[in-house]
């Protein structure tokens, strides 16, 4: 990689995770800008010491140089930043990626907003955790992980600069449809989500705090761990996401009532069949 | 503790890592009996050298100077064990426990198949995994763990016994009724793992295997573990609490519900706070 302008915006688990993880590999081969809303945030930031500059997108001097930009905020704020960055007139060709969870709705936002001359690869790293905050951040969370390349209108230059970022970090790239991806991950990511949040809803319900802390084993600990994730987040994500999500839940409704059909009328070998199945 | 003799009926992944717990803390302080009806099970068991008989019930010599016996076998074969353990004439004053994970039914058969003169300690120690079978015991597995005493019958010298074995494992003791601990363990238990069981299905019915496999993140695969369990273990355990299950069943279903509506009707707010609660 020659030297590279790279701008994130949204300094958050992944955005702050991502510049920390190019800074160690490529060293001063890259420059970062790093862009957030936050005052407490772009001061944390400062003082990591990952970027040439950090600011608000409206005061940044350095921004105009990018090569990249990677968006990193919620998906809810994509769309207004699309339409923001369409504005700045750049020195050099640009290319934006992002790092959301669903690729349809961000692509066609993507695509309404960002004038033509601006080269478009959308991205996604399956690399998050329960965690949140540029404080939490993770130099070399992506190493070995998945990433998406996922929505593209772009030159094959373009798409293989982003592809080539991911890895020199160590991920392992994929390039899927947009709605291919989505339809996955309703499976893979939201409706895993979409259990655990029901778990912890209902275990409240029916439990005490205290029966729940003391008596929680193995698994119920993977569920807790899981829906500690940000609910910000995950309301913008299910509903980005929500056609296929809708889906699988009416699959799962469908499997709950098999299973209590089969518990009431005490059928052991259909039951296992259904658990193995 | 004084020297104890103590009979292990089903060596499994529990009733196996009791045998190798007890004898790494207590040494030749106890002498164990293992009962299994598989003869794989007998050879392997034989060459642990944790005991000094390994047999059949029926054609072991030793079982009856026990003074302690644990059932650790599947919830559908305790019915009969009881019946049968109930016909030995012992040489000791004997106390009969078990391991299994609903308490409500095993109480019940205990009452009713033990006569009178045994004491009946009901046990469940909150430590099981994916793992299945003998040869994958962990010496040690019951170390800082939840333990249930529920369900007795007892003299309390007997409760004292089994609370003091569990304890000397290093295992946290709790005493809550039968009827608690089938509610607690509906929740925290057996509807994770209904949830990760039916996640696997639908999964399975919506990607290829290989769109799983590469692309599960890490809450993915949490739900992989917890599904890898035995269905023959988890079939038995989802009947025997069914009332409490089905009841979870039926929230859950709710909670799917409210949240497809909220999907439906773009709530961002209201599934936001749905989330969190």
């Amino acid at each position: 990689m020659n030297k590279t302008n790279i701008v994130i915006i949204g300094l958050g688990h992944i955005g702050g995770s991502l510049a920390s993880s190019l800074k160690k590999v490529h060293g001063n081969k890259v420059s970062i800008v790093g862009i957030d809303q936050s005052k407490a945030v772009i001061n944390l930031a400062k003082q990591s010491n990952l970027f040439s500059e950090v600011s608000t997108l409206q005061k940044s001097l350095k921004l105009k140089s990018a090569h990249v930009i990677f968006v990193a905020t919620g998906i809810c704020d994509m769309d207004k930043l699309f339409t923001d960055i369409g504005k700045i007139s750049f020195n050099n060709k640009v290319v934006v990626s992002d790092v959301g969870s669903i690729k349809v709705d961000i692509f066609k936002q993507a695509l309404k907003n960002l004038p033509k001359n601006f080269d478009f690869v959308g991205g996604h790293p399956i690399a998050g955790t329960e965690k949140a905050g540029f404080k939490n951040l993770v130099t070399g969370l992506f190493s070995k992980k998945p990433v998406f390349i996922s929505g593209i209108r772009a030159k094959r230059g373009s798409t293989l600069l982003i592809k080539t970022i991911w890895e020199s970090l160590g991920s392992h790239v994929y390039s899927v449809t947009p709605e291919k991806h989505d339809k996955i991950f309703a499976y893979l990511s939201h409706l895993p989500h979409v259990l655990a949040f029901g778990l912890k809803n209902i275990s409240n319900k029916n439990l005490t705090k205290k029966e729940i802390l003391k008596y929680g084993g193995t698994s119920y600990k993977d569920y807790s761990r899981i829906s500690d994730s940000s609910e910000e987040l995950w309301t913008e994500i299910f509903l980005s996401n929500r056609k296929n999500l809708i889906s699988g839940i009416k699959d799962f409704r469908k499997y709950l009532n098999k299973l209590e059909i089969l518990l009431k009328s005490d059928s052991a070998d259909k039951l296992k069949k259904l658990l193995k199945s």
